[in-house]
């Protein structure tokens, strides 16, 4: 059985992704959608969700991608309505708006999905399985893209809390779904250009319980190859998810994949399963691993930043 | 019957506080020490917990009163040697750590209270009941004191995520112990002397979810008289924590308190309730604010600070 959904903004991670997911969907069928502005969409769209409900009686979910601004009020509104909500990341803009996600879900009895959508690339599963039982000594990440290639012309993206954590915190999402152990922030050094509120890089230590260490590099301002790398080296072996996590080799050896679907096929397939158990998901350990990132942070001055230079 | 309990770390807020407070209890008495340094105390002292629990077999409890360093590590030590644990503000370096305590705490079937003492100023229960039922308007938290005068010399005062933060995360605790809201920054500006790691002041406005604000000035650079104040502003009044919680008035009047003991007398009494009630409070909501307080901040370079200047 199909469920009605509806999309809560309709940005470009909403048409690039979220569009395109549901229409190859099993589980899923666009009933509508939320927005603002006029759109040509063959769904009703309306300017809020009580007015959507209305001319969609049966619709049943909503995938929200508005930026992480009053979530707890539009996820208290839906599930007013009855709705289960898929949320894409980050999930609010502060941890204290973040923490009372989980008990709104519970006391509503609907399905919360906090989605970090990188756990879904196609290697985390075959990693975080490969890991189990392996003595970890140390991990390396080097998240390290251009901004002006990836985000050209965004000018939120230099929102305070933001900057090179929007990245960043899909590799923080992949750490703390494939390593068993607890992860804290012991070290924090934040790069914030002179003529923005945000960092450009940050060089991160976290320090895992299972007594091993996390050496984090991310950049904004990476010219020539990028890379969105996870090194993790254990007693005996290398073994490295590449590309985001959608492909990982171990000793330098490229693993094949039983599953190549795209990350967001994956996270909608697990959206339905949490929603036929009535169950939830929200996690918000990568998203505190980037507040202890700027409350410990050092900050130091990098030049103007300049989307044309 | 007395509890015996021990103190890990013998510093400044131990022997002002800690110490004296114990020797009036009822409910507890000193029975020993951790301390890495040569002490005069009456009681056994070792360098680390197990070796004192072993030279005082019926140690029941302690007060962590170390700088938020390897907290967890310490919790879990005292956990599996039996012990129920008072923890001084503030609870770790990450939150990420301190989200770890209340699971430990169920875990071991201890009791852990994760103090703030400022909640236990005497006029701060007063003030609470006041507000059940008051209609709140705008709350102003004034916490304005001069650290050349409070914390002479103490550079730990300027590690990241510090500074102001550590007498106003005081304010933040008897905020969220008053207010039945939930509370969440929306904009937070860091003054950061160019030659330290930490605000010397901070501007938050905070949202609560009755539909009010909380203006917030925290200054570590305030010459002349100095300010601890909580100001409400109801439909019909205005009320006012005074002196760090320690006085308040209505309408400028102030009123009387039915029990004017010092705050560490109280949180004794708290600790000890607890533990024959077999309970935990570990109440997170000020870290919280503090770290989207970092999270969310605009810094701006303020001038070096000099401790004779």
């Amino acid at each position: 059985m199909s469920i009605p959904i509806a999309l809560v903004g309709v940005g470009k991670i909403a048409c690039d992704q979220h569009m395109p997911t549901i229409a190859a969907s099993a589980h899923f069928h666009l009933a509508g959608a939320v927005s603002s502005h006029a759109s040509d969409l063959s769904v009703p769209v309306r300017g809020d969700l009580t007015s959507l409900k209305s001319a969609v009686p049966d619709l049943a979910a909503i995938a929200v991608c508005t930026p992480p601004v009053d979530r707890l009020r539009l996820l208290k509104e839906a599930f007013s309505l009855g709705l289960h909500v898929l949320m894409e990341k980050p999930p609010a803009k502060t941890l204290a708006e973040a923490e009372m996600f989980a008990p709104a879900a519970r006391n509503a009895g609907r399905t919360l999905l906090q989605s970090w959508h990188s756990r879904c690339a196609a290697a985390v599963e075959p990693m975080r399985r490969w890991l189990v039982g392996q003595t970890v000594r140390h991990v390396t990440i080097n998240w390290l893209e251009d901004v002006r290639v990836w985000h050209p012309g965004q000018e939120w993206i230099w929102s305070p809390g933001v900057g090179v954590f929007d990245p960043g915190i899909n590799a923080l999402s992949i750490l703390t779904e494939i390593l068993p152990s607890d992860l804290s922030v012991r070290e924090s050094l934040l790069s914030i250009p002179a003529n923005r509120s945000a960092p450009i890089a940050a060089s991160l230590m976290i320090e895992a319980s299972a007594g091993h260490d996390v050496s984090v590099q991310f950049s904004f301002d990476q010219r020539g190859p990028q890379s969105w790398t996870i090194d993790i080296e254990t007693a005996t072996e290398r073994a490295t998810l590449l590309d985001g996590g959608s492909h990982w080799a171990i000793g330098g050896v490229e693993q094949p994949l039983e599953d190549d679907r795209p990350e967001y096929a994956r996270l909608y397939d697990q959206f339905a399963d949490l929603i036929a158990n009535g169950e939830s998901d929200v996690d918000l350990r990568p998203f505190r691993l980037v507040a202890d990132a700027f409350f410990l942070g050092e900050t130091k001055q990098a030049p103007n930043f300049l989307w044309d230079s």
